[in-house]
């Protein structure tokens, strides 16, 4: 079975999940500065929730990148993912609808957990189709980034009830830490081709 | 004929039709979970839906993987599949609106009827044309859950006005037994590649 | 320059358009037969919509089949016809919120004329790039729907003065003439490989 | 690394960008051609950034013709280009809810600015990785149009407290500047062909 439509499905779907959102985005009626403000935290949530769709595209076109084999465990584990991926508009107009109050924000950190372990779940099911010889196993051997992020995510969640801002920092932290591009999966293939 | 536009135009419209459900989630104007409480219901539903649609896509897929011609027939019975599932956004809601009412669940059976129906008739027209050697005729040889799905969406219509919810668990029922990954084709093709 | 991507942004664009105007299919708040009167013709306006937008497709998809080179200008004789198409879903809208008024309705037959002229022009622009051994200019010789369907449309604008029903029947009788397929390209096709 | 899935998450993401802006154009209640009257400016606003889109689209399918590896690097650039394209839909639609006021004028050169730095950025990164025989580098060499447009968007920011339609004429000189097919990438890749 080819990976090309598995692929081609999920960047249709991130691609809608990820401009849909711009449609919670609605101008103001006035014309000043001053009429931007309401919706500037709403840009800056938006911000947040592009970067972590981007990054969650960039993991995945990294991950399946070395996928030789899809079988029927991979399409529903991925389609688990978008899923948990698809309710990222929902939460991200909720903290903007509330201003940020705690149990959206910790609301937020809830669906990036379970997005999280999806994605874990993806991965594990690869690797164990793959044997042992695989490729992603090795790639993602000392992923601290991919361990640190559900930790962090749960920390979030009681966190935010003691400030939300708290949990916003964490997630700022999060994806400032995964946009340093991914270099661990380019620099294991270059590993192995110079081995062969 | 390529296959491979039909393939990508149907990821396209399903993937914006399974997203697109997901504007249909308004977050509460209120912060505490109790304000969750009326959009838990239309989150079930969009679960259910988005099961559906992914069923769809992963049948689909598989079915189209085993296609060697694409013929002017193939393209619109394509189209009419396309057509029914693109009202199921429309039926979700009219559920989540009307707290599963039961002329609202009755026309969500007749929908998925009509998709299935779809289906069945895009099925039969790649076997068709496939010839006596149809790799697809022989997955579906035995497909019990092809045959028998539509008979409970047919069953779904008047036990709507019984119950809705004996419907919506036909429903749900349906939509576990697809979610056992379709091993039938992955079988027969690795079956043909042994005698060969 | 590869035709590929031409096709893949075209497919997205026409998949969008064709699943967003589901989303004018708002559904009723009550919960009775009664309550989807007012969006029946809504619907029916939608179906006619859709499949303008299928036969589009569908069209794009046997023309570009033939097409060897892609052209700046092609690109942009492509991206003209995405725009008018992009107005179906305006059009099919006002022609709902207006019950079928004159104006609207001939306005529907501007947008459809003007797609029609966009799409002859993008046929026009790839048989001149292709030269004289343009496997499309054969195919299209004896176009005669593709000639009638700018006359139709012509045609519906004064008429839908008279009676936006002429109008929408004209409509009609032109998609149910697109819709049965169009073998001529893949009759020509097989003409081709047997001479050689 | 292949770009030919950045290349379609990008070809999704611009194609619902051109598409979802349709959706602020809301047919008028009434029937008569007046009533399109308050409809007619913004959609010659969706007309413009549609414009700008399909001329991103263009450019972004040019220069990826030519790139043969993908960084980290470059799928970050490619992301902060979609970025600020995802925020045309807020600006077209501000300028339309204000009857092209000042200031929404001014935010709509600074959005087309940062769009216009990241496609710059996304340029230089390619090239970059390319190294000394970059095709792109040889192909942008006299990029008058690259260079003249960062200007005419930066103008066109203090212009619109003058006159907003000052700047309006910028943006739409600058859309038909481009819109005449790009053929420099072209004429490079054919003048290479030959000398080799």
């Amino acid at each position: 079975m080819t990976r090309g439509r598995l692929e081609a499905f999920s960047d249709g779907v991130i691609a809608i999940i990820i401009t849909i959102m711009v449609l919670e985005l609605r101008p103001p009626h006035g014309a000043d500065w001053g009429d931007l403000g309401p919706v500037l935290p709403r840009f800056l949530y938006y911000l947040l929730s592009f970067g972590y769709l981007a990054i969650y595209w960039n993991n995945h076109h990294h991950m399946f990148h070395t996928v030789r084999r899809v079988s029927g465990g991979v399409l529903w584990a991925n389609m688990v993912l978008l899923f948990f991926l698809s309710l990222v508009p929902f939460v991200t107009d909720w903290i903007g609808e509330t201003h940020a109050a705690s149990i959206p924000t910790a609301l937020y950190g809830i669906v990036m957990l379970l997005a999280a372990l999806a994605y874990y779940t993806l991965q594990t099911t690869i690797i164990r189709l793959d044997g042992c010889d695989s490729l992603l196993r090795d790639a993602v051997g000392g992923d601290w980034k991919g361990k640190l992020s559900p930790v962090a995510y749960l920390a979030s969640i009681p966190l935010a009830f003691v400030s939300p801002w708290i949990s916003i920092a964490l997630f700022v932290a999060v994806a400032l830490a995964w946009i340093i591009p991914d270099r661990r999966m380019e620099s294991v293939m270059r590993e192995r081709a110079r081995r062969e």
